[in-house]
Formats: structure tokens, C-alpha cells, sequence
């Protein structure tokens, strides 16, 4: 169930990021201690702060400050009180916060849900003493908040003076080790602004600071790395906010595997969820997920050098065969296109380039032209100038000293002069001169050509979600509904029959079927609506109706009914003789020439009802040809599930196919979506399988269905 | 046609590789020149080579030593001559050469292959005087030889001296550029003995050069890059042979996509093959074939480290919880096992590591200890010991100074004491002295969790490869055949009954059919073996049988034959009047419930004749469920083709199927593979389509059957 609380719900977080008054609680003379080293990191490496209030209730001063007992002896309530205190001592000071209205508490101090039963019941009595008072908390068991861009470390973290990087990435993580990994590529020169790392998340949350940096004006990315979700809603609404910026949102969710989900929950204890529902979701939603933390920050920095315009076509600019090979390859694997140059760059080409130089995409100089920094800049500017191009790639195998440095300093001034991208890949082991200026350039340049073009390939993704009109549909939908309130029954299989009743009731188009209660009038029912029929036992008691005998299919005429209806009442007394009968279902059965779908939806833990639709059949296992959806779906959704399965062909009409009735198969998605919609507070899961699409105005009707309910009362 | 040039088979190249004298003619005093800057890498960067005999007609002496006036005026014939004179020259020096029977030239010039027609015609020219005088010809257009080992370097490459990292690693590759790349890897203390760059590879290839590696003592792991593989039965000899000395063999070929196939031929002016037959041949040889030029580096570093073991368990250990579950993920991902720790593990991590730790498979010591070194040398070196592993990852997410020095301390102290690899991530991209340590210390650490998985995942199946029993049959056949002399013929199509008369010739079981002349005949032939049956036309002129109602399917009696006759002769009189017909051709219909596969024969041109095999159907396109090897099969070929397809499962009798007569799919395709050789001058393409596979005990057909030969007259 969707941990969700409402009461608190998001809130601006701008005293708490830009604080006017800090008070360092536990602030300490003793310098490896988290006191002390937050107090080194506030007044020695952070920009001056409005007001700093230092509270030890041993110390009247330290480092020749004022040293005040308590915060209710502080002059005045601080924006944000960084708690820096034993955890035996913290509940007693968020209880004075309290009291004394501070809007935000930082508690740096370990000790509480990662530690045990007691941590446990002492981090329940943190959220309570803080919900009570409307108080925000941030942590514990974290290692701060850095606001690089206002060179303000609230953090005992004796790294926070080395990555100082002001920029435009905002970076929200739970746990700090990964978090300061990627802070550590500012090393490469990326910028990072701000970075939350919100621990055990007591209260505020990833999501919560996705919101902030969503409105931000000094943050363009947003980074996240994620071990799990604790509120699937308010990481949506968050995700809702930063596509209504048009800010790029680039996740790496651990726990793709079982491996790293037990790793994950054992590490936050918070729920993973299923990585499979999780995917679906980012993608729903626009985010650009990442497979590795390296892939993070090319992927960020690509973004933040400028977001991905309407040209998606790749250019490539190198000066050895083999790496224009390679990269040529991987943009090929990365299902990207190489633009075809525009007439005029071919010409000075052609013009300014040697015989045996290759001027096509990729183009490549040859190593004899290096030493000509006058021809690599003129020539790297022209292409990066070709209107075709989204960007341009210029892979460096490697670092020849003095070539290489006249190199970047073409880069460099090709760049400047031009707005689509250049993307160098510095390939080499060897960072020499020529490395640190690609770096003090800004260029960040990736390490590997692969990653590069896979940074590449989401960026040329995510632009075109952005022009698409899934972006449009998610900006338009109403904002994603709190979970419901669960329906309070145990949860129960309905009768294929009253499964199928309420579909239709809902507006869903089934086959002609109705229950009869004796021989006879199964007989009229199929006569009235045509063969073939099938039968089926109908009893509430009865699931797996096809283990005794109680479905015939492919009854071609009333005497085949009358001898089905003994049959399977024969069987079913046999085999169930306890069980209450309604009659037999008689449906009329699907014509050939169709294709068998399926279609699932199950309540993720996290975000609530996905729906699960793909290819049916005996290859359903094999081929897991599936896509998903957090419902509600849109219109756009719909019509993207059935188009993205790669089974999508056979229903356009290949290999002699006539083409299948989509325009039916949508709609049934829809109305599937509605009818759970409406039913969240008690629908848990729902098989419609098989469903069977047939070809153009022949419509498209589940032919089994089981709902699995809460009852509630 | 696979272009081989057998009176130019392999040799040994141990005078080339380490000559006792050589001789260089274009010495020169421009430092900038290729003479010049050859030169000084052999007087100024190079171990003292036996004799070095310096060619130029123009000088008497050149930086203190005597200058000659030609090959011929040498007083000993040198084992090599490096060649550094302008294109126009090199023909008359090569003529020299083989007049004083050199006995290999290494030729630096450019301006043949790659530059136009004319330079093609010289190419020829080289390889005519070389072939005649019994010389091997390194080149033209390549940046030399490099033997690290031996510290020589007959290369013009300034970088020679910067690149002197001795090891284990031999490297061949055609373009030179992508080659130093790898040799810069030397930064990270990577060792790389020899450096082959075969350039335009007039004579001597890259084969050449792994033929050689494969029983050179200083050599253990072989990598290569290729760009095009100009002698397909060569390469494969030289990967047999590395198979048959237990060396790995790890390459990176560029032309996965057409965007890198065009790029790459448009480069070396050699045939790329197809990327898929390319892949499945590696597979076979057990060659890891790697997609990035990254990768290179660290799976054969992996390798040279040590050669997998039997225990393929991964261990993990670090101390922070979200880097410990992402790389648990990407071992999860990659398909490895994290391994049960044995009970003496588990008991010393529970006694030495504090509580909050996590002491299961990943270890997560928590930051909290990183200061505690010895406790972290003991726990990792308890762990390293443990029986069950094969590996242990040891993940740095960031460079915290003093505490990762430490880290790097005991890493190397942990190591020198188990043989088990440590294999540590350097995550970060702050590059600090625990970096260096860990440099210096021989582990050369890749930098991205996934791209280490990945190599340890390679070396993982590696291992199991060489266990295997492919790698056995491997070793046994009998050597790769020289391509065979094409029939002169054109190719042709035979006529289904023909292909499959031929077939059933060589044994291969088919269902019973027969060329009835006559309506009478037809039916009884159909009568004899049984209904229902399937009636073709039978015509050599035809192609297309369906198209023109030349086959009815489903025939149940006597009757519908006859009347199917009829109609037959008809359709056929009216569509082809002119075409030749002997008859219909009388098949005995597949029984139901069987499987649809398929299997295709093309050849080749780089490698010859090579099988696709996989699922049949409508699904056959969507799917893509096909595997592939290069003919000859071995038994164990032709069960592991069975085994690979995705829809094995099927197969083997999934949801509720029977299994399928698996051994007579085997039999069949090794029959098929006998049949290719058997015809492997005439026969260009075999398409079985469909074949059927029933029950266990009911055979494998097939059901169509086209066959492309060459005439041989």
C-alpha cells in the first residue's frame, strides 16, 4: 500500500535550502567529532551565513563565537537547526525545536531506523513530535545538505571543502556514499548546485527536494539515485512539477536485480519495488532512467550544456579511421541516425580536406592534418554549424601531448562560436594537458564512446518524449491521486460470469454470453447467438473450471449444448458435488483469424494500479513481449502499448496479415483503465487473458477474465 | 569468396618479432621525418638490438654510424628491413630486399591500398615480389612493430617511448590509431609485451600475429581489433591454435551496425562480414568478443591477472550500503552469482565486524570502520579466502584521502596473500594517491561498476567455455579447411523435389513423397502412404509454386487427390504454359501438434558456409530466435543450437506440451551440416522451411526445402 502522508505534504523548502538563521546544535571543539566538523564546514568553508547561533549547553564560546545552552535560548527561532547531538539526546532536541516553531531540522545523527528495534520506535516518536508541531525533518542518519551554489555546507562532511563546483545539476539522493560520488565529478569540472541526501527519510524525501529543484532557478537537471520510493504519489506529483518546467529528471534506481533489491532493503529498509513497474513509470513519466552512476553525470552534463533541440541527426569529427568506425557503430547500435551533411558543409569539405580524407558522416581528417589547428577548426566548425545536425561527436583516441592540446583548444573555440553541442570523448588512459583544458572548458568529456553515445542517445530520447504527445497528456492529467483508502475485506476471485457482468457493465465490449439455468435454455441462448459456442461451469466455487471437466469448447449446434450441459454437470457433481451451481456460461466463440493478447493489472506497492498488455499465446513466456502503464492511461498511453510491443507488426498487417482492429484493442485499454479506476479502493489484481483482436471492425473482446476484489464490508 | 592465399600460410615470425639484425633504410637526419623519427626509436628508446644497419644512399654516416648504400651493399642479410622510404621508392627497395633474401620487410610508407587505384596497383605489385621470393611483408602503411617486452620498437610513432609498460598482453590490430589507444591503457599500469598493427596488410594480417601470441612464452592473454578479417580460414587456424594453448583471445570488431560497417570499409578497403556471423564464429572459437574499446582493456587485464577457476562465485565487499547493492545489482543483471559465504567467512565477519555491518554477500563494513585498516585487511582477506569464490569486487565509490590509501594498502596486502582476483572499482573521478597505489600495485582498476561486472562476467563464461565441451570438440576437429575452389557455373535454384531427392540421399529423414507422372499415379502414391496429404507442382521451370495454384494442402482421400491433379495441371497450364512439368509431387502431410523451425545455409565471405537455425512460424521476424555457427557442426554444435533458442523451453515441454524429438532435430542438423560440406564447392545458399518437429519418437522434417548451387560444368 502506498505509504503515503498527507499531512505532509510538500512545502517550499527555500529556508530550509537558503537558511537566514542557522543553529548548529552539538556544535563542538573537538574537530573529527560530526559537531566539529560541521562547525569547521559552516564557518570555515561556507559563505557567511545570515546568522549562525552555535547552542552547547557546556560551552559559553567556541572558535570565539557564542556558545548559547539551548535553542530556547537562542534570540531568535532559526530557519533551520542542524542537529549534530548523541542520538541519545536528539528527541530532546527536535522537542525544544518544537516548541519553539523552528520550520526545519537537519539531524545529522545515526542511530535510529537503520539500527535496530529501538532506532526504530526512536524515529516513529521523531516523525510524530514533528508532525504534531509541523516542524520539517530532514534525515537523520545523513550526512547533510550542500547548497554549493551559495557555498553552504550544512554538513559534517570533511569532503564538502573539495567539490565546490557551482552549477546547474541538482542532485538528490538517500544514501551519502553514492551521493558524493558523483559530486566527486566536479572533478571533471560537472557543476552541481545543490545536493540533498535525505537519509532515512523520516519526513522529507527525495521527491520532496525533485519538487524544490523543479522550480529552482538556479538548477536546469535534476539527478536522483534512489535505493527505494517511500511515497509513489508524492515522487509522481514531484516528477509532474519538474515536466511542467521542462527540467530533465535522470534517475538510477537500484534493485534491477533480486541481487540488489535484497542489498537495497537491507541498506534503507524501504520498499523497492518491482523494477519492471518502476521503468514503466520513469518512462510514463519522462525520466530518463540511467543503468549505471557513471551514466548519471555524462547523461547530466549533456543535459546541462543545453537540452536537445528539434534536429536529432548525429555528426562525428575524428581524425583516425578506426574511431570514426567504432563511433559510427555505436551510433548505429544506439538505433541513432548520422545526419547527411548539408551541401555547403560537403563543399568545404571537400574544399579544405585532403584527397584521402574522409568528408561523408563520420569524417574523418586523417592523423596528417593534426598539426593544422587552423584546418580542424575551420573544418570542425563548419559541421558543428550544419543545420541537419542535433550534435556532434569528436572522439579523441588519444592524448599525442601538443596535437592533442591544439586539439581542445579547437574544440574549444569551435564551440564557442556554434550552439549544437560537441561532444568530445577523451578515450585515452593518459589525462594530459589537453584533458584538463577539454575539462576547464566545460566539456566534461565523457571517458568512453559508448557511454557517450548512450548520454547521447537519452538526451535525443527525452527531447523527443518532450515534443511528444505523451509529455503533453501527462501535463494535462490531474495530479496523481493520494492512494486510496483500501477497502477493509479480504481479498476474494470473482465468478468468470460476474467478472465478465460487471466489464460490461463498465462500457467493455465482450462476446455474447449469458448464463443459463437449464439445458434447454442453454440451447436457446447459443441458437440466438450463433455458433460456435462454448460452455462453462457457472459457480462461485469453482476456479480452475477446465481441471474437472467443466468447459467444452467449439460446440457447433444445439444438440452439441444439450450434450455439453450433461457433460460437464456430470463431471462437476463428480468431481465438486458441494458446490453451488448457477448453470452453464454459454459464449459465443471468437472466429479464427485473430490474435490472442493479454492484458493484467496488479497493485504495485509503490505507485498503486499498472497495467501489464502484450502478446498472448503459447510464446507468451518466451517472447515477454509486454509493456506497462500506471494507470490512469491516457489516450496517448493506450495507443503507445499497443504500438510498442515488438509483436506490433503482426497486428499492423505483416507477412499477409489482414490488420488488426486497434482501434478497438485501444479502447478496450481504456475502458479497463476506467473501470480499475473506479475501483481502486478494492480492486487487487485483474487477468484478462486471452484477449482476442481481430481484424479491422471485428472488434477486439477478452474472452476470460478474473478479478481478484476486496470485499468491503 | 574467403580470400585466401595458402603460399603465404603461416610461418614463424620469431626473427620478425625479435630480429638479430636489422636493417632500416630511410634512415634519416630530419627528426621529423619517418626515417628520422624511426631511427631515433630504435637508437634512442630501444634495448640494443644485435646489429642495426642503416640504409641510405645520400649519407655516409648518420648520428655516428656507418650509412650504407643499399640492401645489397650489407655485409649480412638482416633479419628484418624497416622500410621509411617515399612510395615512389618502396618498390625498388622491396625488389632489394628479395634479391638478398630478407627475410621479412617491414613497410611504413603510405600511399598504397588506401590511396586510389594507383597505390592498389603498387599494392599488387608488393605483394607479387614478396610472394615470388619467399619474403613476409609487414604492411604498408602501418606505424611499425612494437615489442615492449623486448623493449624494440621499429615504429616512426613518437609515442613509442612513452608506451614501455611490459606484460602479458599481446596486441594485434590493423588500424593504428584505435591500437595506441590501448597502449595508453599503459597509464593505468596496464603491461602489454607486443603491439602487431598489420596496417594495410598486404601479406602478414593480424591472424598472423594471434597465431603467433598463442605459443609465445611472454604472452598470456591475446586481444585484438579488427576492422575487417581478410582470410577467414587463417584467422580461424590462428584462434584454434590459441584455443589449443589455453590463451584467451579477446577482440573487438567494429561493423556491428552499417553505420560502423560502411565507416570501416570505406577505412581498410577490407570486407566486414556480417556482424552476426562474425559474433557466433567468435562464439564458437571461444573468442570474448567485446563492444567497446574500453572493455578491451579491462577484460584482459581481468584475464591476465589469472585464468578463471572452476569456482565462479562472486564475493562483494566495501563499505558503503548504496555502492554495495548497486553493485550486487549489476551482478544480478549480468547473470552471476553472488556466493554463499562458507560458515568460517561468515563466523569471522559476525565476530570482527560491528553489528549495523551487513556481513552477508555483499559486505558492507559501513564508513564507520574505514579507519580501522587492520580490521579491514583481515575481513577482506577472510573474505578473499573463501572457498566458494572465484572473485572478489572491492567497489571504492570515492577518494576520501587518507582513508582510501589505506584502502588501496590493504587491498594490495590482502591480495599478496590469497590467489583469488581482487578486483577494485576506482568509482570516482578524483584520481588521488589511493588511485596510484592501486596502479602501482598491478590492479589497474576499472572505473565503472558495470563495465567491471562485465569483464568479470566475460572471464566467468570464458572459464565455463574452456570447461566445456565445445572447447574439447574444438581442439579435436580437424584443422579449418582451406576455402574450396568455387564451381565456374552459375547459380541455380533446384526444384523442391530434386533438393529434397539430394537430401534424402545424404541420409537426412523426410516424409515420404513421390513424382507421380499420372492422376492415377498420384493417387495411388497417396494411397500408399497414407492420408492426408500435400500435392506441388513438380517443374524445374517453377519457382513460386503457391503463387500460381501449384499446391493444395490437406488432401483426404483418393478422390480429393484426382480432383486436386485437376486442378493442379490446370492453374498451371493457364499461368506457365510453357513450363516443363513432371508431374505433381505427392507429400505425406506433417502430422499436428508439432513445432515449426527453420534452417538456412548462406556462405560466407569471409568465413564460408554457416547454419541459422531457430524458430519458425509467424513469429520468425518479431522473434528473431535463430543461432548460428559456422559449418562443419560437432555433435555438441548442434545440441547447443537446440539448446540456445529462447524457445528451448517449448521444446523441451513446457506448458503442458510433450517435449519434442529433440535427438532427431540433432541428428538432422548434422546431417544437414554433412551434406553442406560434402557440396561445399557448389552449394551457395539451403533454405528448410519449415521444418517439423513432432513428439519425442516422432522425427524432425523438412517440410520445404530450397537449395542454390553452382553448376559445376
Amino acid at each position: 500500500m502506498p505509504n503515503t502522508t498527507p499531512h505532509l505534504a510538500p512545502c517550499d523548502l527555500s529556508r530550509l535550502i537558503r537558511p537566514r538563521s542557522i543553529a548548529l546544535v552539538g556544535a563542538s571543539d573537538r574537530p573529527q567529532s560530526i559537531g566539529g566538523r560541521t562547525l569547521a564546514n559552516l564557518i570555515d568553508h561556507s559563505a557567511p551565513v545570515g546568522e549562525l547561533y552555535l547552542v552547547n549547553p557546556t560551552k559559553t564560546e567556541l572558535r570565539g563565537r557564542r556558545c548559547w545552552p539551548s535553542i530556547a535560548s537562542l534570540p531568535e527561532t532559526p530557519d533551520v537547526a542542524v542537529i549534530a547531538v548523541p542520538a541519545a539526546n536528539v528527541l530532546g532536541v527536535v522537542q525544544e525545536c518544537a516548541a519553539r516553531r523552528v520550520p526545519f531540522a537537519i539531524i545529522l545523527t545515526s542511530g535510529f531506523g537503520e539500527a535496530g528495534e529501538e532506532g526504530e520506535r526512536a524515529q516513529e516518536q521523531l516523525k510524530d513530535i514533528a508532525a504534531a508541531a509541523g516542524m520539517r525533518i530532514y534525515g537523520p542518519n545523513c550526512p547533510g545538505l550542500t547548497n554549493v551554489n551559495q557555498g553552504l555546507g550544512m554538513t559534517f562532511s570533511p569532503s564538502f571543502p573539495h567539490d565546490l563546483v557551482k552549477g546547474p545539476i541538482g542532485l538528490a539522493t538517500q544514501g551519502g556514499g553514492l551521493g558524493r560520488n558523483v559530486m566527486q565529478a566536479m572533478e571533471r569540472g560537472i557543476g552541481i548546485g545543490l545536493w540533498a541526501s535525505t537519509g532515512n527519510e523520516v519526513d522529507l524525501q527525495v521527491a520532496d527536494f525533485i519538487q524544490y529543484m523543479a522550480t529552482a532557478p538556479d538548477i536546469k537537471v535534476i539527478v536522483t539515485l534512489l535505493e527505494g520510493i517511500k511515497d509513489g504519489p508524492r515522487f509522481l506529483a514531484a516528477l509532474r512539477c519538474a515536466a511542467d518546467n521542462g527540467k530533465p529528471v535522470i534517475a538510477l534506481k537500484v534493485g534491477k536485480s533480486e541481487y540488489g533489491r535484497k542489498a537495497a532493503q537491507s541498506h534503507t529498509a524501504s520498499l523497492t519495488g518491482s523494477a519492471e513497474v518502476n521503468s514503466a513509470v520513469f518512462k510514463q513519466y519522462g525520466v530518463i532512467e540511467v543503468d549505471d552512476i557513471d551514466e548519471l553525470v555524462d547523461t547530466a552534463w549533456l543535459f546541462a550544456r543545453g537540452l536537445p533541440g528539434a534536429q536529432e541527426g548525429i555528426g562525428i569529427y575524428c581524425s583516425s579511421g578506426g574511431t570514426a568506425a567504432l563511433t559510427a557503430d555505436a551510433v548505429g547500435t544506439a538505433g541513432l541516425t548520422l545526419a547527411e551533411f548539408a551541401p555547403e558543409t560537403t563543399r568545404v569539405l571537400r574544399e579544405r580536406l585532403p584527397d584521402y580524407a574522409a568528408i561523408g558522416n563520420p569524417v574523418d581528417t586523417t592523423a596528417a592534418i593534426l598539426s593544422d589547428a587552423e584546418l580542424i577548426e575551420q573544418t570542425l566548425g563548419t559541421v558543428a554549424a550544419d543545420p541537419h545536425l542535433g550534435c556532434v561527436i569528436a572522439p579523441i583516441a588519444l592524448d599525442y601531448g601538443e596535437t592533442t592540446i591544439r586539439m581542445a583548444q579547437t574544440i574549444i573555440a569551435a564551440q564557442q562560436r556554434c550552439p549544437t553541442p560537441i561532444v568530445p570523448i577523451w578515450m585515452s588512459d593518459r589525462l594530459g594537458e589537453g584533458y584538463r583544458l577539454l575539462v576547464a572548458g566545460g566539456f566534461a568529456p565523457p571517458r568512453s564512446v559508448g557511454k557517450a553515445v548512450t548520454a547521447i542517445r537519452r538526451w535525443v530520447e527525452w527531447g523527443r518524449w518532450q515534443r511528444s504527445a505523451a509529455a503533453v497528456a501527462l501535463r494535462n492529467l490531474p495530479a496523481p491521486a493520494v492512494a486510496p483508502v483500501l477497502a477493509p475485506g479480504p481479498v476474494e476471485s470473482l465468478p468468470e460470469f460476474e467478472a465478465k457482468r460487471r466489464l460490461q457493465q463498465a462500457g467493455i465490449r465482450l462476446l455474447p454470453a449469458a448464463v443459463a439455468g437449464s439445458r434447454k435454455e442453454a440451447r436457446q441462448f447459443a441458437d440466438a447467438m450463433g455458433y460456435p459456442v462454448v460452455a462453462k461451469i457457472a459457480s462461485a466455487d469453482i476456479v480452475h473450471k477446465s481441471d474437472i471437466g467443466g468447459v467444452c469448447v467449439g460446440l457447433e449446434d444445439g444438440a452439441g449444448v444439450e450434450e455439453a450441459w450433461d457433460r460437464i454437470i456430470a463431471s462437476v457433481a463428480l468431481h465438486k458435488p458441494d458446490a453451488a451451481i448457477d448453470g452453464l456460461l454459454i459464449e459465443k466463440m471468437a472466429p479464427g483469424g485473430g490474435i490472442e493478447l493479454i492484458a493484467g493489472v496488479t497493485r504495485d506497492p509503490v505507485f498503486g494500479h499498472v497495467m501489464t498488455f502484450g502478446l498472448g499465446g503459447i510464446y507468451v513466456e518466451i517472447l515477454r513481449d509486454v509493456t506497462r502503464r500506471l494507470l490512469p492511461l491516457t489516450p496517448d498511453d493506450a495507443a503507445s502499448m499497443v504500438r510498442e510491443m515488438r509483436c506490433f507488426p503482426l497486428l499492423a498487417g505483416a507477412r499477409g496479415r489482414p490488420p488488426a482492429d486497434i482501434a478497438a484493442l485501444r479502447q478496450l485499454l481504456l475502458a479497463v483503465s476506467d473501470f480499475v479506476m473506479a475501483h481502486a479502493d478494492r480492486l487487487e489484481e485483474m487477468d484478462l487473458n486471452p484477449i482476442w483482436v481481430g481484424p479491422q471492425g471485428q472488434g477486439a473482446f477478452p474472452l476470460d477474465a478474473v478479478i481478484l476484489e476486496r470485499s468491503g464490508t
